[in-house]
């Protein structure tokens, strides 16, 4: 699918979405549109990703398939003046897909627009409307199932979900993500944003997930949220019960002591971590902690590559930052 | 309040909610209406509750202020055969207030005839529209709080609330319920069915509801589901940490050793349930178990009394079957 993401004002540094697109998506970007970077090429800010032209508006975008939206502003609203590009991208035939807390087939003029020319407009944060509660199946897979954990949010649980999918892939494996939040689903046209899903069904919807793939050789499902948060543990149980993994990979951001926006709350030691999410995971599934993925981004080189040697001892299990470091044979070794 | 209880067919073993209310509810039960059981009593069958008649039809209830539908069929639909004794009560001018999954203020008929007539429908598994995710802040109330937590669905965790809740009002203590279910939220008025919540405010709602009453000497929160159950972990780690709960008190059934509707899951040794539920607690609050409940309905008694006895032997904690034995002052002592 070839694709244009909009982006405007925030490319790169605030356009998540967007740049894991770049970076881990199957489909073909043609066009980031933004207007304060019109005229520059991707590559001029991120020279490891799949390279496009940035252009001003939609109008300007080359021929795609669909447009995504590609950034997520705090309260996932829509901002108005993104509106004549998604009006023409619907206009010149394009499906929109959106990871909003705003719902764009729930826009009149958009939903309107697209039945009058037969788009369609993927709303990725609205959950499945026949959701049901776990069977407690999704151990019966034939995949190896690894689920991401991690110590709190943003620990970079959904990149090193792709990362470790994509050194399976280059030693020959089937492997793919279970996406359960909206930059997943946006990069790989599949999941559920479980934290949207009503608190009964977020089990069964990981579940429905898996299974759905369950043939392929791996599956790396991403964690969300941590099982010690104070606000979204229900989410992490919901997501450990749910795909009753083969095994858990532990993903830490590197000096973090506290909750990240719950500063009154420490992040309890690893090895206490680790002893909870084994024990948590122990009556549904034999999941340990096979490997580590320690986010360095606040660090330099000398620093980050002796934190994750620490890191790794700390876990008695191989680590890496996959950022950085890609992800090794011992690493990837563990995990499959 | 006055109140008429809907039971039709299913008094007193299969009308959860009617009895749940009869038993703990503050409000005056005036009738039963109960087709299968018109012209008995309600103290027939449970002498332990208040009394009221049964009646066959709303027709034949006295005056009252509201109706409850006091019974839960599965998958929570309305019987079309209750159509007429909710027609009559919203003429008579009464409220009517519903846990089933079919909500009442959605029904054409009855939300049209309650404007006509002033009165309101409460669907109590409808959560509030204005839910968000957790602070963090519910350690902060002045009250003991008491979570119930349990080894599986439906182990007695309401009941042991609400037995409780009633023990130390014995005692001359302010205690209430924080109700997560929809059964005691009709006993109470109060409360949010939080596995029917959003899962990212799971959390959430059960801090709102703690907060709510903080000024009180002793909050007994109702918990949901069980810590390691294979579908609904996530509702339980939600109550666990949105709790912040200062102490636990662990349910179980004798006799219980797999997860019920999941019977492949085998439910963990009693002392490793503790430690999963104490290690899980101990990021957000410093709780640890401190006294068991045990439901021996399918014991007789020298077979329940000793049950109780083993329980808290492998709890270390006192424990009683609260039904059968009320709440000792040993057990209220170590919960209070």
């Amino acid at each position: 699918m070839d694709l244009a993401i909009l982006t405007h004002g925030s490319f790169p540094d605030r356009a998540k979405t967007g740049v894991g697109l770049l970076r881990y998506g199957d489909q073909t970007v043609r066009a980031v549109v933004d207007r304060e970077r019109a005229g520059q090429r991707v590559r001029d800010s991120l020279p490891d990703v799949q390279d496009a032209p940035i252009v001003a508006s939609m109008a300007d975008a080359p021929a795609v398939d669909a447009l995504l939206i590609g950034i997520s502003p705090i309260g996932g609203e829509f901002d108005e003046s993104w509106r004549e590009d998604v009006r023409t991208a619907i206009e010149r035939g394009c499906d929109v897909y959106s990871g909003l807390h705003y719902f764009l087939a729930e826009d009149e003029e958009f939903a309107d627009l697209a039945a009058e020319h037969g788009v369609e407009l993927h709303d990725l944060r609205k959950p499945p409307d026949d959701l049901s509660v776990a069977a407690g199946t999704a151990g019966d897979v034939d995949a190896t199932v690894v689920t991401t954990v991690g110590t709190d949010c943003s620990t970079g649980k959904m990149t090193a979900s792709f990362e470790i999918r994509d050194a399976a892939r280059e030693r020959g494996l089937d492997a793919a993500v279970v996406p359960t939040g909206q930059t997943g689903i946006a990069i790989t046209g599949r999941g559920i944003v479980v934290d949207r899903v009503i608190a009964d069904y977020a089990a069964g919807a990981v579940e429905r997930l898996v299974e759905a793939e369950g043939d392929r050789d791996l599956l790396v499902v991403e964690g969300q949220g941590a099982i010690a948060h104070p606000a979204y543990s229900g989410v992490t149980a919901s997501i450990l019960h749910g795909s009753a993994p083969d095994a858990l990979v532990m993903c830490h951001e590197a000096g973090r002591e506290a909750v990240h926006g719950y500063e009154s709350f420490a992040i309890p030691p690893l090895s206490e971590y680790v002893d909870i999410y084994e024990r948590m995971a122990a009556p549904v599934s034999d999941a340990s902690v096979v490997a580590g993925m320690l986010n360095t981004r606040h660090l330099d080189g000398d620093e980050a590559a002796h934190a994750v040697a620490d890191y790794a001892d700390d876990l008695g299990a191989p680590a890496t930052d996959p950022v950085r470091h890609g992800v090794p044979d011992e690493v990837l070794d563990a995990v499959v």
